[in-house]
Protein backbone atom coordinates (compact mmCIF):
# COMPACT_ATOMS: atom_id res chain seq x y z
CA UNK A 1 0.00 0.00 0.00
CA UNK A 2 0.77 3.65 -0.61
CA UNK A 3 -0.42 6.25 0.36
CA UNK A 4 0.01 9.80 0.07
CA UNK A 5 3.73 11.31 0.96
CA UNK A 6 3.82 14.87 1.95
CA UNK A 7 5.10 16.73 0.19
CA UNK A 8 4.42 15.03 -2.84
CA UNK A 9 7.77 14.76 -4.95
CA UNK A 10 8.29 14.85 -8.77
CA UNK A 11 7.19 11.46 -10.29
CA UNK A 12 9.51 9.89 -12.89
CA UNK A 13 9.59 6.95 -14.86
CA UNK A 14 12.45 5.37 -17.06
CA UNK A 15 12.35 3.71 -20.40
CA UNK A 16 15.08 0.78 -20.94
CA UNK A 17 15.35 0.49 -24.47
CA UNK A 18 17.02 -2.34 -26.33
CA UNK A 19 15.45 -5.53 -27.69
CA UNK A 20 18.31 -7.34 -25.95
CA UNK A 21 17.08 -6.66 -22.60
CA UNK A 22 13.98 -8.11 -23.43
CA UNK A 23 15.73 -11.72 -24.92
CA UNK A 24 17.58 -12.66 -21.78
CA UNK A 25 21.55 -11.54 -23.07
CA UNK A 26 21.80 -8.31 -21.06
CA UNK A 27 20.30 -7.37 -17.16
CA UNK A 28 19.22 -4.25 -16.68
CA UNK A 29 21.57 -2.36 -14.70
CA UNK A 30 20.74 0.64 -14.73
CA UNK A 31 17.30 1.13 -13.05
CA UNK A 32 18.57 0.44 -9.46
CA UNK A 33 21.51 2.98 -10.24
CA UNK A 34 19.24 5.94 -11.56
CA UNK A 35 16.68 5.22 -8.58
CA UNK A 36 18.94 5.87 -6.14
CA UNK A 37 19.97 9.00 -7.64
CA UNK A 38 16.71 10.17 -8.00
CA UNK A 39 15.83 9.58 -4.17
CA UNK A 40 18.70 11.33 -2.92
CA UNK A 41 17.71 14.23 -4.97
CA UNK A 42 13.84 13.58 -3.74
CA UNK A 43 12.74 12.66 -7.32
CA UNK A 44 10.61 9.54 -7.10
CA UNK A 45 11.27 7.30 -9.75
CA UNK A 46 7.39 5.13 -10.49
CA UNK A 47 7.36 3.18 -13.03
CA UNK A 48 9.92 1.79 -15.58
CA UNK A 49 9.45 0.23 -19.17
CA UNK A 50 11.43 -1.87 -21.02
CA UNK A 51 10.84 -1.67 -25.03
CA UNK A 52 12.03 -3.15 -27.63
CA UNK A 53 13.83 -1.36 -30.78
CA UNK A 54 10.40 -0.74 -32.64
CA UNK A 55 9.49 2.55 -33.44
CA UNK A 56 5.99 2.73 -32.90
CA UNK A 57 6.48 1.29 -29.62
CA UNK A 58 8.85 3.86 -28.53
CA UNK A 59 6.94 7.17 -29.83
CA UNK A 60 3.99 6.40 -28.08
CA UNK A 61 5.59 4.88 -24.75
CA UNK A 62 7.18 8.43 -25.02
CA UNK A 63 4.19 10.46 -25.69
CA UNK A 64 1.89 8.85 -23.08
CA UNK A 65 4.49 8.98 -20.43
CA UNK A 66 5.75 12.29 -21.13
CA UNK A 67 2.36 13.00 -20.35
CA UNK A 68 1.80 11.00 -17.30
CA UNK A 69 5.37 12.03 -15.81
CA UNK A 70 6.94 15.11 -14.29
CA UNK A 71 10.80 13.63 -16.01
CA UNK A 72 11.22 10.96 -18.08
CA UNK A 73 14.54 9.03 -18.72
CA UNK A 74 15.44 6.85 -21.54
CA UNK A 75 18.88 4.45 -22.09
CA UNK A 76 20.10 2.38 -25.08
CA UNK A 77 19.86 3.47 -28.52
CA UNK A 78 22.14 6.30 -29.28
CA UNK A 79 24.67 4.60 -31.25
CA UNK A 80 25.65 4.59 -34.67
CA UNK A 81 23.86 1.42 -35.92
CA UNK A 82 20.52 1.13 -37.73
CA UNK A 83 19.19 0.05 -34.49
CA UNK A 84 19.84 3.23 -32.32
CA UNK A 85 16.04 4.85 -33.16
CA UNK A 86 16.03 6.75 -29.74
CA UNK A 87 16.61 10.17 -30.95
CA UNK A 88 13.93 9.92 -34.11
CA UNK A 89 11.68 8.61 -31.92
CA UNK A 90 11.99 11.15 -29.22
CA UNK A 91 11.39 13.66 -32.45
CA UNK A 92 8.56 11.92 -33.85
CA UNK A 93 7.02 11.75 -29.96
CA UNK A 94 7.58 15.85 -29.74
CA UNK A 95 6.28 16.32 -33.82
CA UNK A 96 10.05 17.87 -34.12
CA UNK A 97 12.36 17.22 -37.08
CA UNK A 98 16.22 15.73 -36.57
CA UNK A 99 18.27 18.40 -37.45
CA UNK A 100 22.61 18.45 -37.25
CA UNK A 101 22.99 19.72 -33.86
CA UNK A 102 26.50 21.67 -35.09
CA UNK A 103 28.00 22.56 -31.72
CA UNK A 104 28.01 18.50 -31.35
CA UNK A 105 28.90 17.85 -34.63
CA UNK A 106 31.78 20.01 -34.87
CA UNK A 107 33.05 18.55 -31.25
CA UNK A 108 32.86 14.72 -32.36
CA UNK A 109 33.96 15.89 -35.93
CA UNK A 110 37.52 17.22 -34.15
CA UNK A 111 37.47 14.22 -31.53
CA UNK A 112 37.55 12.14 -34.39
CA UNK A 113 40.29 14.09 -36.12
CA UNK A 114 42.22 14.75 -33.01
CA UNK A 115 42.23 10.41 -32.75
CA UNK A 116 40.66 10.71 -29.25
CA UNK A 117 37.77 8.68 -30.23
CA UNK A 118 39.06 5.96 -32.81
CA UNK A 119 38.49 5.37 -36.40
CA UNK A 120 36.81 7.69 -39.15
CA UNK A 121 33.91 10.06 -38.69
CA UNK A 122 31.84 8.59 -41.14
CA UNK A 123 27.96 8.72 -42.34
CA UNK A 124 27.26 6.45 -39.33
CA UNK A 125 28.69 8.27 -36.74
CA UNK A 126 27.84 12.12 -38.00
CA UNK A 127 24.58 10.59 -37.44
CA UNK A 128 24.86 10.66 -34.26
CA UNK A 129 25.01 14.50 -34.03
CA UNK A 130 21.29 15.00 -35.48
CA UNK A 131 19.11 15.40 -32.47
CA UNK A 132 15.55 16.54 -31.99
CA UNK A 133 15.13 20.33 -32.82
CA UNK A 134 15.26 21.78 -29.64
CA UNK A 135 17.59 18.98 -28.01
CA UNK A 136 20.32 20.03 -25.57
CA UNK A 137 23.22 17.85 -25.29
CA UNK A 138 24.19 15.64 -22.10
CA UNK A 139 27.72 15.77 -21.78
CA UNK A 140 30.24 12.88 -20.60
CA UNK A 141 33.74 12.07 -20.92
CA UNK A 142 33.68 8.53 -22.08
CA UNK A 143 32.46 8.39 -25.09
CA UNK A 144 31.21 9.53 -28.98
CA UNK A 145 27.46 8.79 -28.69
CA UNK A 146 26.15 11.99 -27.20
CA UNK A 147 22.96 12.02 -24.86
CA UNK A 148 20.56 14.99 -24.79
CA UNK A 149 17.46 16.85 -23.08
CA UNK A 150 14.57 18.00 -24.47
CA UNK A 151 11.57 19.08 -22.27
CA UNK A 152 11.46 16.77 -19.56
CA UNK A 153 12.80 13.82 -21.67
CA UNK A 154 16.24 12.59 -21.04
CA UNK A 155 17.97 10.64 -23.44
CA UNK A 156 21.02 8.02 -22.25
CA UNK A 157 23.35 5.92 -23.16
CA UNK A 158 22.49 2.27 -22.39
CA UNK A 159 26.40 0.78 -21.87
CA UNK A 160 25.98 1.14 -17.87
CA UNK A 161 29.12 3.01 -17.87
CA UNK A 162 27.93 5.91 -20.07
CA UNK A 163 24.83 5.58 -18.65
CA UNK A 164 26.50 6.44 -15.01
CA UNK A 165 28.86 9.30 -16.44
CA UNK A 166 25.36 11.25 -18.40
CA UNK A 167 23.73 10.76 -14.95
CA UNK A 168 26.48 12.94 -12.97
CA UNK A 169 26.70 15.82 -15.11
CA UNK A 170 22.88 15.74 -15.56
CA UNK A 171 21.72 15.44 -11.62
CA UNK A 172 22.89 18.26 -10.24
CA UNK A 173 20.93 20.25 -13.44
CA UNK A 174 17.55 18.67 -12.08
CA UNK A 175 15.36 19.67 -9.95
CA UNK A 176 15.45 19.05 -6.51
CA UNK A 177 13.00 18.62 -3.51
CA UNK A 178 13.10 17.32 0.04
CA UNK A 179 14.93 13.56 0.11
CA UNK A 180 14.02 10.47 0.67
CA UNK A 181 14.32 9.19 4.00
CA UNK A 182 14.01 5.14 4.67
CA UNK A 183 14.96 2.63 7.71
CA UNK A 184 15.22 -0.99 7.23
CA UNK A 185 15.26 -3.26 9.87
CA UNK A 186 16.02 -6.69 9.47
CA UNK A 187 15.01 -10.16 11.52
CA UNK A 188 16.13 -13.43 10.99
CA UNK A 189 14.12 -17.16 10.82
CA UNK A 190 10.33 -14.69 10.88
CA UNK A 191 7.88 -14.69 9.10
CA UNK A 192 5.56 -12.22 6.81
CA UNK A 193 2.44 -13.90 7.96
CA UNK A 194 3.51 -13.83 11.94
CA UNK A 195 3.09 -9.92 11.67
CA UNK A 196 1.01 -8.99 8.81
CA UNK A 197 -2.01 -7.71 11.43
CA UNK A 198 0.16 -5.27 13.93
CA UNK A 199 2.05 -4.19 10.59
CA UNK A 200 -0.81 -3.55 9.05
CA UNK A 201 -2.29 -1.43 11.72
CA UNK A 202 1.28 0.77 11.67
CA UNK A 203 0.84 1.39 8.26
CA UNK A 204 -2.32 3.23 9.09
CA UNK A 205 -0.47 4.99 12.39
CA UNK A 206 1.61 6.46 9.24
CA UNK A 207 -0.18 7.44 6.66
CA UNK A 208 2.72 9.57 5.25
CA UNK A 209 4.83 6.52 5.20
CA UNK A 210 5.27 3.49 3.14
CA UNK A 211 5.90 0.61 5.15
CA UNK A 212 7.13 -2.49 3.21
CA UNK A 213 7.87 -5.56 4.07
CA UNK A 214 10.25 -7.84 2.32
CA UNK A 215 11.06 -11.84 2.62
CA UNK A 216 14.97 -12.86 2.09
CA UNK A 217 16.11 -15.60 1.15
CA UNK A 218 19.30 -18.08 1.82
CA UNK A 219 20.21 -17.95 -1.74
CA UNK A 220 20.44 -13.98 -1.54
CA UNK A 221 22.45 -13.52 1.56
CA UNK A 222 26.05 -13.80 2.41
CA UNK A 223 25.62 -15.98 5.29
CA UNK A 224 22.54 -18.42 3.83
CA UNK A 225 19.82 -16.87 5.48
CA UNK A 226 16.48 -16.47 5.79
CA UNK A 227 14.27 -13.79 7.25
CA UNK A 228 12.01 -10.40 6.54
CA UNK A 229 13.25 -6.58 6.12
CA UNK A 230 10.65 -3.97 7.15
CA UNK A 231 10.97 -0.69 5.64
CA UNK A 232 9.87 2.45 6.42
CA UNK A 233 10.02 4.89 3.78
CA UNK A 234 9.21 8.76 3.31
CA UNK A 235 9.47 12.45 2.96
CA UNK A 236 8.96 13.32 6.87
CA UNK A 237 11.97 12.62 8.13
CA UNK A 238 10.59 12.40 12.04
CA UNK A 239 7.86 10.37 11.21
CA UNK A 240 10.61 7.95 9.11
CA UNK A 241 12.49 7.93 12.64
CA UNK A 242 9.64 6.73 14.78
CA UNK A 243 8.28 4.39 12.49
CA UNK A 244 11.65 2.89 12.20
CA UNK A 245 11.71 2.62 15.76
CA UNK A 246 8.11 1.00 15.77
CA UNK A 247 9.41 -1.52 13.12
CA UNK A 248 12.19 -2.47 15.11
CA UNK A 249 9.91 -3.31 18.01
CA UNK A 250 7.34 -5.39 15.91
CA UNK A 251 10.24 -7.21 15.19
CA UNK A 252 11.52 -7.39 18.43
CA UNK A 253 8.82 -8.81 20.20
CA UNK A 254 9.24 -12.27 17.43
CA UNK A 255 12.16 -12.61 20.11
CA UNK A 256 14.79 -13.07 17.12
CA UNK A 257 17.64 -11.13 16.34
CA UNK A 258 17.09 -7.88 14.57
CA UNK A 259 19.89 -5.94 12.67
CA UNK A 260 20.00 -2.54 10.86
CA UNK A 261 22.91 -3.23 8.72
CA UNK A 262 22.13 -5.70 5.18
CA UNK A 263 20.67 -9.35 6.21
CA UNK A 264 23.32 -11.18 6.30
CA UNK A 265 26.31 -8.61 6.47
CA UNK B 1 14.96 -2.07 -36.37
CA UNK B 2 12.76 -4.79 -35.88
CA UNK B 3 11.09 -6.10 -38.33
CA UNK B 4 7.91 -8.03 -39.39
CA UNK B 5 8.76 -11.99 -38.48
CA UNK B 6 7.33 -14.89 -40.02
CA UNK B 7 5.52 -16.43 -37.97
CA UNK B 8 4.38 -13.93 -35.36
CA UNK B 9 4.89 -15.34 -32.17
CA UNK B 10 2.46 -14.80 -29.62
CA UNK B 11 3.71 -11.44 -27.74
CA UNK B 12 4.05 -11.54 -23.60
CA UNK B 13 4.61 -8.40 -20.95
CA UNK B 14 5.81 -8.68 -17.62
CA UNK B 15 4.79 -6.75 -14.66
CA UNK B 16 7.21 -6.74 -11.72
CA UNK B 17 5.05 -5.13 -8.65
CA UNK B 18 7.02 -3.91 -5.61
CA UNK B 19 7.84 -0.52 -4.42
CA UNK B 20 11.50 -2.22 -3.62
CA UNK B 21 12.00 -2.90 -7.40
CA UNK B 22 11.74 1.31 -8.10
CA UNK B 23 13.91 2.13 -4.80
CA UNK B 24 17.10 0.78 -5.66
CA UNK B 25 16.77 -1.79 -3.01
CA UNK B 26 16.55 -5.10 -5.14
CA UNK B 27 17.18 -5.62 -8.61
CA UNK B 28 14.32 -7.31 -10.92
CA UNK B 29 16.18 -10.57 -11.26
CA UNK B 30 13.17 -12.32 -12.53
CA UNK B 31 13.12 -10.99 -16.37
CA UNK B 32 16.00 -12.58 -17.91
CA UNK B 33 14.64 -15.99 -16.09
CA UNK B 34 11.07 -15.15 -17.69
CA UNK B 35 12.42 -14.00 -21.00
CA UNK B 36 14.64 -17.04 -22.22
CA UNK B 37 12.19 -19.20 -20.66
CA UNK B 38 10.02 -17.34 -22.77
CA UNK B 39 12.35 -17.56 -26.14
CA UNK B 40 13.11 -20.93 -25.74
CA UNK B 41 9.06 -21.58 -26.16
CA UNK B 42 8.72 -19.35 -28.90
CA UNK B 43 7.27 -16.43 -26.96
CA UNK B 44 8.13 -13.03 -27.41
CA UNK B 45 8.89 -11.17 -24.41
CA UNK B 46 7.73 -7.57 -26.07
CA UNK B 47 7.63 -5.15 -23.00
CA UNK B 48 8.70 -5.05 -19.19
CA UNK B 49 6.97 -2.76 -17.09
CA UNK B 50 8.02 -1.99 -12.87
CA UNK B 51 5.54 -0.84 -11.21
CA UNK B 52 4.91 0.38 -7.59
CA UNK B 53 2.26 -0.98 -4.98
CA UNK B 54 -0.22 1.83 -5.60
CA UNK B 55 -3.85 0.12 -6.71
CA UNK B 56 -5.11 2.83 -9.40
CA UNK B 57 -1.67 2.08 -11.24
CA UNK B 58 -1.52 -1.65 -11.30
CA UNK B 59 -5.29 -1.93 -11.96
CA UNK B 60 -4.86 0.10 -15.00
CA UNK B 61 -1.66 -1.67 -15.77
CA UNK B 62 -3.56 -4.73 -15.89
CA UNK B 63 -6.08 -4.18 -17.86
CA UNK B 64 -4.00 -2.00 -20.98
CA UNK B 65 -1.77 -5.03 -21.01
CA UNK B 66 -4.01 -7.33 -21.09
CA UNK B 67 -5.63 -6.17 -24.05
CA UNK B 68 -2.64 -5.31 -25.55
CA UNK B 69 -0.63 -8.71 -25.23
CA UNK B 70 -1.63 -12.33 -25.92
CA UNK B 71 0.19 -13.06 -22.54
CA UNK B 72 0.77 -10.98 -19.23
CA UNK B 73 2.92 -12.21 -16.52
CA UNK B 74 3.26 -10.17 -13.16
CA UNK B 75 5.34 -11.36 -10.14
CA UNK B 76 5.47 -9.88 -6.66
CA UNK B 77 2.59 -8.44 -4.19
CA UNK B 78 1.28 -11.95 -3.10
CA UNK B 79 2.70 -12.40 0.27
CA UNK B 80 0.09 -12.20 3.56
CA UNK B 81 0.83 -8.52 3.94
CA UNK B 82 -0.32 -5.29 3.61
CA UNK B 83 1.57 -4.04 0.62
CA UNK B 84 0.35 -7.54 -1.12
CA UNK B 85 -2.36 -6.11 -3.15
CA UNK B 86 -1.93 -7.65 -6.74
CA UNK B 87 -4.62 -10.49 -6.67
CA UNK B 88 -7.23 -8.00 -5.32
CA UNK B 89 -6.05 -5.48 -8.53
CA UNK B 90 -6.28 -8.50 -10.78
CA UNK B 91 -9.89 -8.90 -9.48
CA UNK B 92 -10.74 -5.00 -9.95
CA UNK B 93 -9.02 -5.34 -13.31
CA UNK B 94 -11.31 -8.28 -14.35
CA UNK B 95 -14.43 -6.96 -12.62
CA UNK B 96 -14.30 -9.87 -10.80
CA UNK B 97 -14.75 -10.28 -6.58
CA UNK B 98 -12.13 -11.98 -4.57
CA UNK B 99 -13.31 -15.46 -3.36
CA UNK B 100 -11.80 -17.76 -0.86
CA UNK B 101 -10.36 -20.76 -3.24
CA UNK B 102 -11.48 -23.47 -1.27
CA UNK B 103 -9.03 -26.25 -2.80
CA UNK B 104 -6.11 -23.81 -1.78
CA UNK B 105 -7.43 -22.78 1.68
CA UNK B 106 -7.74 -26.62 3.12
CA UNK B 107 -4.19 -27.17 1.40
CA UNK B 108 -2.95 -24.27 2.94
CA UNK B 109 -4.80 -24.91 6.44
CA UNK B 110 -3.28 -28.81 6.01
CA UNK B 111 0.50 -27.60 5.44
CA UNK B 112 0.45 -25.07 8.31
CA UNK B 113 -1.27 -27.67 10.83
CA UNK B 114 0.96 -30.95 10.07
CA UNK B 115 3.73 -27.93 10.13
CA UNK B 116 5.12 -28.28 6.95
CA UNK B 117 4.81 -24.20 6.93
CA UNK B 118 5.88 -22.66 9.82
CA UNK B 119 3.50 -20.67 12.24
CA UNK B 120 -0.72 -20.00 12.46
CA UNK B 121 -2.58 -20.49 9.95
CA UNK B 122 -4.16 -16.68 10.84
CA UNK B 123 -6.30 -14.19 9.50
CA UNK B 124 -3.14 -12.63 7.44
CA UNK B 125 -2.18 -16.21 5.96
CA UNK B 126 -5.58 -16.92 4.96
CA UNK B 127 -5.96 -13.88 2.46
CA UNK B 128 -3.54 -15.40 0.29
CA UNK B 129 -6.43 -18.13 -0.22
CA UNK B 130 -8.85 -15.78 -1.74
CA UNK B 131 -8.29 -15.16 -4.87
CA UNK B 132 -10.29 -13.47 -8.70
CA UNK B 133 -12.92 -15.60 -9.19
CA UNK B 134 -12.69 -17.95 -11.61
CA UNK B 135 -9.00 -18.23 -11.23
CA UNK B 136 -6.46 -21.03 -10.71
CA UNK B 137 -3.92 -21.93 -8.87
CA UNK B 138 -0.26 -22.12 -10.64
CA UNK B 139 1.31 -24.56 -8.13
CA UNK B 140 5.01 -24.76 -6.55
CA UNK B 141 6.30 -26.63 -3.86
CA UNK B 142 8.37 -24.23 -1.90
CA UNK B 143 6.22 -21.52 -0.63
CA UNK B 144 2.44 -20.38 0.97
CA UNK B 145 2.14 -17.72 -1.08
CA UNK B 146 -0.46 -19.33 -4.23
CA UNK B 147 -0.02 -17.93 -7.85
CA UNK B 148 -2.68 -18.32 -10.15
CA UNK B 149 -3.97 -18.08 -13.59
CA UNK B 150 -7.23 -15.81 -14.95
CA UNK B 151 -7.63 -15.32 -18.38
CA UNK B 152 -4.49 -14.52 -19.99
CA UNK B 153 -2.93 -12.96 -16.89
CA UNK B 154 -0.23 -15.37 -14.72
CA UNK B 155 0.05 -14.11 -11.18
CA UNK B 156 3.50 -15.29 -9.74
CA UNK B 157 5.57 -14.45 -6.67
CA UNK B 158 8.45 -12.11 -6.67
CA UNK B 159 10.88 -14.00 -4.53
CA UNK B 160 13.51 -15.33 -7.48
CA UNK B 161 13.45 -18.59 -5.69
CA UNK B 162 9.81 -19.18 -5.64
CA UNK B 163 9.08 -16.90 -9.18
CA UNK B 164 11.35 -19.88 -11.02
CA UNK B 165 9.86 -22.84 -9.43
CA UNK B 166 6.20 -21.25 -10.11
CA UNK B 167 7.17 -20.47 -13.47
CA UNK B 168 8.64 -24.64 -14.35
CA UNK B 169 5.14 -25.62 -13.63
CA UNK B 170 3.69 -22.83 -15.36
CA UNK B 171 5.66 -23.43 -18.67
CA UNK B 172 4.44 -26.56 -20.06
CA UNK B 173 1.35 -25.72 -20.08
CA UNK B 174 1.45 -22.51 -21.94
CA UNK B 175 0.86 -22.35 -25.57
CA UNK B 176 4.00 -22.64 -27.68
CA UNK B 177 5.27 -22.05 -31.11
CA UNK B 178 8.21 -22.01 -33.20
CA UNK B 179 11.03 -20.94 -30.85
CA UNK B 180 13.12 -18.31 -31.23
CA UNK B 181 16.94 -18.65 -32.93
CA UNK B 182 20.10 -16.47 -32.44
CA UNK B 183 23.36 -16.56 -33.44
CA UNK B 184 25.93 -14.04 -31.84
CA UNK B 185 28.96 -13.13 -33.09
CA UNK B 186 32.40 -11.11 -30.83
CA UNK B 187 34.80 -9.24 -31.99
CA UNK B 188 37.09 -7.06 -29.65
CA UNK B 189 38.74 -4.24 -30.02
CA UNK B 190 36.35 -2.88 -32.60
CA UNK B 191 33.75 -0.19 -33.12
CA UNK B 192 30.24 0.11 -33.62
CA UNK B 193 30.66 2.98 -36.10
CA UNK B 194 33.16 1.17 -38.01
CA UNK B 195 30.27 -1.37 -40.00
CA UNK B 196 27.60 0.40 -38.82
CA UNK B 197 26.54 0.95 -43.04
CA UNK B 198 27.03 -2.55 -44.31
CA UNK B 199 25.51 -3.77 -41.09
CA UNK B 200 22.01 -1.81 -41.96
CA UNK B 201 22.60 -3.07 -45.94
CA UNK B 202 22.61 -6.60 -44.30
CA UNK B 203 19.56 -6.01 -41.95
CA UNK B 204 17.73 -5.14 -45.56
CA UNK B 205 18.55 -8.38 -46.81
CA UNK B 206 16.90 -10.51 -43.76
CA UNK B 207 13.47 -7.79 -43.70
CA UNK B 208 12.37 -11.00 -41.03
CA UNK B 209 14.95 -10.73 -38.47
CA UNK B 210 16.23 -8.70 -36.10
CA UNK B 211 19.80 -7.72 -36.51
CA UNK B 212 21.14 -6.19 -33.04
CA UNK B 213 24.44 -4.50 -32.42
CA UNK B 214 25.48 -4.58 -28.87
CA UNK B 215 29.07 -2.69 -27.95
CA UNK B 216 30.68 -4.44 -24.56
CA UNK B 217 33.17 -2.55 -22.21
CA UNK B 218 35.84 -3.70 -20.07
CA UNK B 219 34.20 -3.71 -16.95
CA UNK B 220 31.60 -5.93 -18.05
CA UNK B 221 33.65 -9.21 -19.03
CA UNK B 222 35.92 -11.62 -17.23
CA UNK B 223 38.92 -10.45 -19.33
CA UNK B 224 38.35 -6.97 -19.22
CA UNK B 225 38.26 -6.76 -23.48
CA UNK B 226 36.00 -4.50 -24.99
CA UNK B 227 34.37 -4.81 -28.45
CA UNK B 228 30.91 -5.26 -30.17
CA UNK B 229 28.45 -8.46 -30.17
CA UNK B 230 26.58 -8.55 -33.48
CA UNK B 231 23.39 -10.78 -32.87
CA UNK B 232 20.72 -12.37 -35.68
CA UNK B 233 17.71 -13.45 -34.09
CA UNK B 234 14.33 -14.94 -35.43
CA UNK B 235 12.12 -17.40 -36.07
CA UNK B 236 13.26 -19.25 -39.46
CA UNK B 237 16.63 -21.05 -38.28
CA UNK B 238 17.95 -21.13 -42.30
CA UNK B 239 17.34 -17.86 -42.42
CA UNK B 240 19.54 -17.12 -38.81
CA UNK B 241 22.24 -19.46 -40.36
CA UNK B 242 22.70 -17.24 -43.09
CA UNK B 243 22.54 -14.09 -41.56
CA UNK B 244 25.00 -15.25 -38.24
CA UNK B 245 27.43 -16.41 -41.12
CA UNK B 246 27.03 -13.38 -42.97
CA UNK B 247 27.49 -11.13 -39.41
CA UNK B 248 31.03 -13.23 -38.91
CA UNK B 249 32.21 -12.27 -42.27
CA UNK B 250 31.57 -8.73 -41.53
CA UNK B 251 33.17 -8.56 -38.20
CA UNK B 252 35.82 -10.97 -40.00
CA UNK B 253 36.92 -7.72 -42.27
CA UNK B 254 37.85 -5.82 -39.71
CA UNK B 255 40.96 -7.88 -39.04
CA UNK B 256 40.14 -8.80 -35.67
CA UNK B 257 39.46 -11.62 -33.68
CA UNK B 258 36.00 -13.33 -33.70
CA UNK B 259 34.82 -15.76 -31.67
CA UNK B 260 31.13 -17.09 -31.15
CA UNK B 261 31.01 -17.77 -27.21
CA UNK B 262 30.76 -15.25 -24.65
CA UNK B 263 33.07 -11.93 -25.13
CA UNK B 264 35.76 -12.56 -22.51
CA UNK B 265 34.31 -15.92 -21.70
Amino acid sequence: MTSASSPTPPRACFLAIGNELLSGRTEDANTPVLARALNARGLRLEEVRILPDIRARLVESIVTCRAAYDLVFTSGGIGPTHDDITAACVAEAFGVPLVRHEDSFRKLEKLFADGTFHGDFNAARQRMAWLPEGATPIENSVSTAPGFALGNVYVMAGVPRIFRAMLDWLLPRLPSATPLCSQAWHAFDVYEGDFAAPLTRLQQDFPTLDLGSYPFEPDATPRNERGVTLVAKGYDAGAVRKAGAALRDLLGRTGRQVTKGEPGA
